[in-house]
């Protein structure tokens, strides 16, 4: 078994990715979102690029069954039900309904990735779930971070590393790409005070200047939940597997 | 000033490194071999992309006064004089004479840096000159590995941290990019056992089994040479500036 790490979308190829199990990890805050939504049980998270694209897919569906989610420079689209803050999806908001959701970086990671054969979201939320649900595929497994504006990420750095680290426990006689090798170091360095770390990433910053801090301590807790959200080629949804 | 990294040459955008110094790092071993032929002597390093271009460049120039030097999959390109080993490059071999340069990494890393305000040659060779040479200019810089067929390179990220924290001494108000955080602490993890991180990198291994330990070993040794290789725009050369 073979694990590696991309430390952006842009940067992945996705190429590579198919046939892999693609773990995606945006912490701040796309990933940690969609595995809340779907731990408060949301019928599926539909990943659109383009706000446009949204409300088209938005005009299929029958009123009340949906909710358009999702942010631009972090803030909330205009029109739109939800932002991007994990908080806000709460199974009284969530429970039983289709998600429609663009963010900047995150769900575009997850576009990168649908040639894999299996995409899974990962966060610190779910973290050691996650990568048991990867490992049990038996395939080569590449840990995509969605970054931030196309550039490598602390937060979803530090993520990796967990889940390299976590992968590592499951089957220790696996390889490990160069960038995997790296972040299970900055990780294993930085558990202890993952706050202060992530302190240092840029995105912090533009997440504590909107007044978000809670969604950054809401977003760095780690294994809260069980779930794994995994995109269902067929139906264009990220949902929970019935097994 | 700002000081970040790129991992590898296809992730750096021309347009943000424009007016900007950028320190290219090659470790093994475009970069290292490079900052050696000039500490040698060598007239200039010309960097191309291609076989063909570097023939093409040959035929334009006395015979005598240049050499063929490069790789493909690390190995001496057919008909060339001289491989990518930096110990080949030599006085005797080099001095007086112009370098026509192509190989798979590095020098694909230097055309993509162009348009940079500054564009100089690190190594673990002349790291701290290297440093020194780019804080001197106050602009921001941005550090841009070659990396190893477009992933992330241990390497080469070793040696981007070491420059992250030689320039944090030289300016410690610099504010640090994500990636650039992240590498001077993988950095001043390993200082004290470079070549161990190094044996994880994939490129190494590669390397080994062609025989190439003593490259290895070589390009590891850190501030041999007080030598900064910088590109010359208008004569399209890589040299050391005479002051």
């Amino acid at each position: 078994m073979y694990i590696d790490v991309f430390a952006t979308a842009g940067g992945a190829d996705p190429g590579l990715l198919a046939g892999k199990t693609v773990l995606i990890i945006d912490v701040l805050r796309a990933t940690s979102t969609i595995t809340t939504a779907l731990a408060n049980g949301a019928a599926g998270v539909l990943p659109v690029l383009t706000i446009a694209e949204a409300r088209e897919a938005a005009a299929g569906l029958t009123p009340g069954t949906f909710l358009l989610g999702g942010e631009r420079k972090a803030l909330k689209i205009p029109g739109f039900d939800l932002d991007n803050s994990p908080r806000q999806y709460t199974r009284e908001v969530v429970a039983g309904k289709t998600i429609i959701m663009t963010t900047t970086n995150g769900t575009v990671a997850i576009k990168q990735a649908f040639p894999a054969a299996a995409l899974l979201i990962a966060s610190f939320l779910n973290a050691r779930a996650a990568a048991r649900e990867a490992w049990k595929t038996g395939t080569d497994i590449y840990l995509l971070c969605a970054g931030t504006r196309n550039r490598f990420s602390l937060d979803d750095a530090a993520c990796a590393g967990l889940l390299v680290h976590c992968l590592q426990e499951l089957e220790p006689g696996a390889r490990l790409g160069d960038l995997a090798f790296a972040l299970r170091h900055l990780y294993l360095s930085y558990r202890d005070d993952l706050p202060h770390l992530i302190s240092h990433a840029s995105h912090y910053q533009r997440l504590m200047d909107l007044g978000l801090e809670a969604d950054i301590a809401y977003c760095l807790q780690q294994d809260v939940y069980d779930v794994v959200p995994r995109w269902d080629k067929e139906r264009n949804l990220i949902v929970l597997p019935l097994d």
